[in-house]
Order: C-alpha cells, then structure tokens, then sequence
C-alpha cells in the first residue's frame, strides 16, 4: 500500500479484460544489443505489449521508472497529451552504462488511475 | 525487487545500527491540523525521526513522494547538497485538498544506496 | 523559448484579466524564520498571491521548482487533482540548509497551459 | 536567473576550454525519421555532441527535459552512477505522438554544477 502491481503472463488470464488491464499497464523492458562493461547500452522500456493505454488528462502514464535492483537509474515523467491523446505505448529509451558483470533490471510504470505497476525483472549478463 | 522496505517499531529493535537504518530511512506523515472536506490541508513528510540521514554526494535521499493509497499527490525530489551536504531530516510540506471523507497517506522516500522505504499508513477522517 | 514569463508588479498592470494571468501563475517565496549559516530554514513557494489557478485535468500547476541562483534546490511535482480540481494556491514548503552568507533564491513554476513562469528574486543573508 | 544558458555553435569559439564547456552542456535534438501526424516518433535528446561530460557525484546531467514550444512534453531525471562515473553522454529517446503540422522542439538539460542548458530550436514538419 501503495500497492505494486506485479505482471503475470496474460496468457495465464481468462478474463480479456483482466488480460488488457493487465497487459496495458505492465512496462516492458528490452535491452538493444550486447550489453558490455563500460559500454553505453540502450534499454527500452515500453508500457504494455499487446495492449494499448489511454493519454487522456485523466488517465494516462504519468512515468516510468528504471532499477538496477535496488538502484534507481533513470525515470522518465510524461504530460497527458506527450502521446497524442490517443490510446499508445508509452516508451522511453535510456542509456546507461553497466560496470559490473550483471544487472537486474526492473522497470515501474505510473497510471493515474491504477496505480504503480511492476515489470518481471530482465537479468542482464554483462560481458568484459 | 525493487525491495519496498518497510517501517517497522524501532523500539522492538535490539541492534542500534539496525535502528538508526530504519528510522534514518523512513518517511513520517504529519498532518498539520484538522483536515476539512475542500479546504487545504498540509501534509508534512520527514525522513528520519530520531535519527538523521547523510547529505553526501553518493549518499543521500533523492525524493519523497506523497500517495493517497494508490495515487501519487506529490513528489519533491532534492539533488546532494539541498541539506548542506549535512546530516539531517529531509522533509517538505506538501499541501492538498481532500475531497472525500478519508485519506489514507502514505509515503516513499528514496535514498540513493538503501532504495526506496515505506511510511507506516496514515489514516486521516475528513470533516465535512 | 521555452519563454521563461517573469514577474511584473500587478499594481502597474491595467487590464484584469492579465493581472489574474500574471499573478495565478507565478511563484511567490515566503523565507520562515531567520536564515543562520548550517541550520535548517523552511522556504515556502506558493503559486499565485491575489489569485489562484485552476487545478483542471488540462490546465494544473504541475510543478514547482526552487533555485539558489542557477543551483536547483528541490523541485515538486504535482498530478490534477492534488487540490481537488478546485481553483488554489499551489503551494510547497522546502527544508534546506544554507552553508553560505547569501542566498539567491528564485522559483519556477510550470503550468501544462501556459509554461514556465519564474519569480522574483528574493536575496536571504545568512546569518553565522 | 537562473541564467538559461544557450548554445553557440562551437566553430565560432576560440577557446577550447569554452568550446568543451559548450559543447558538452547543450543537449542535441534528434528527430528519428519522418514526422507523421498520428503517428509515434522517437526523439533523442543527447548530452554533448563532440565533447562529454562528467557522471561524478558532484558533477552531472541530473536531467533533460523536452518542449514543443512552451509545452513540456516529458522529462528524463538521473542519478550519477547511471553512466558509470564515467564521461559520457547522457541520452534519453522519447517517443511523442504529434497532432498537429509543426512542432518546435527544444530541449533543456540541467548540470548540478554549470546550470539550465538550452538547445537550438528544432522546427519538425509534421506530414498528414
């Protein structure tokens, strides 16, 4: 409480709109390319996968938040109206720069209807 | 993961170092007066009630945020040296304006090496 | 460009509805107390003096941002609805702590309507 | 106050000490393919074009923030350790949706020792 919502597979979920409300809000994280130590290394983080989420002034992704574990990285903060105002994936691309030889990133997600939503967490192996 | 740290009772704490990390780094709500249904409300966040938190450049509270359950109010967000690069409460007073018959605040703060921390919940009756 | 809008005196302002304009957007910094070298000192920034702004899903003040000349000291963000979606004062209070003999401090407020609007200048000297 | 600083093109400064102070502080705007109306479109907003900057505790882009005229359209926040503590350039790519024919992208980037860094305006032809 707050509560943190965590991301189950949707194709566990019956319910489709369980499935879309859980998709939409759920950020998605991708790492671009090989991450190498001491090398900059592009990670996307892309809310919802299949499903899309609303950029009303009442309802829409207000940030998205990077973690090394514990560690916040990098957090991206939106306006309504950053997407158009039309139902989109909101994503933001950040580079960091790993100098150790693993990370756990794990991304949250913002609604400002639903609350902090959590990504499964991405173990990035890092190579010399 | 990331981990939310929880405030727990330092009194049922033994280790002093334990309780000087847990209270150092926890936020606590003070609401300042009778809260009334419309009317302003300030709401003060402190970190740390007995004990007080580094200010270093690799060591300090990064932000504090305000949610009523599950919605963000507020986040103040304070860059090392905001505090004089001394040990100290970090704190703001945020001001809102309940329009329902109970708040339930609760905060986060966020240090740059422990992560994020959670204040007990407070439970606030609005006056008509 | 962004244009930064700065703070005129109201009083030389003829037309109403550009006093209500100039006066609802700006931040107005309140020091509490005597500033004294190494101690905490409260910095309240209200937006708005005489007239007060729409808390509108479009149209809010979503932050408020504290320099010390061109240092940030601490910014807060806010969501509509914070004040109720009622028309308001935004209004937060910063701790810090001087460690110098003057402070230089200065405000930014940001409107999702009409951008940023800047204060002015309030000079603090510091006492030993 | 706090000064907005503006970039001036390189070539035009003598002093190599100026030319890095420059170059390294003003962010750099990118466009990534070609705007549709409707339609996503990553921005990258890039810190320093030949010359990085520091990532130090004491000294780093803590963020970069992205307007269409005086629109804040979204914000990147860091921490240093995000790019190692090594010279680098910060980056963040936003994605925008744009609704209208023309966007005036400008972007600002904020160091904790050198200030508020103000970029050349981009002018982004939407197609239909």
């Amino acid at each position: 409480m707050p509560k943190i919502n965590k991301y189950v597979d949707i194709d566990t979920v019956e319910r489709e709109a369980k499935k879309d409300l859980i998709d939409r809000h759920s950020p998605f994280i991708t790492v671009e390319g090989v991450a190498k130590k001491c090398e900059m290394l592009p990670v996307k983080v892309k809310m919802g996968n299949e499903y899309t989420h609303p950029d009303d002034f009442d309802h829409y992704i207000e940030s998205i938040t990077l973690f090394d574990g514990e560690t916040k990285l990098a957090m991206a903060t939106f306006v309504p109206g950053t997407l158009g105002n039309e139902k989109s994936h909101a994503e933001v691309t950040f580079n960091i720069r790993p100098m150790k030889n693993k990370l756990n990133l794990i991304a949250h997600g913002y609604c400002t209807k639903h609350g902090i939503w959590e990504s499964t967490p991405v173990v990035v192996e890092v190579a010399e």
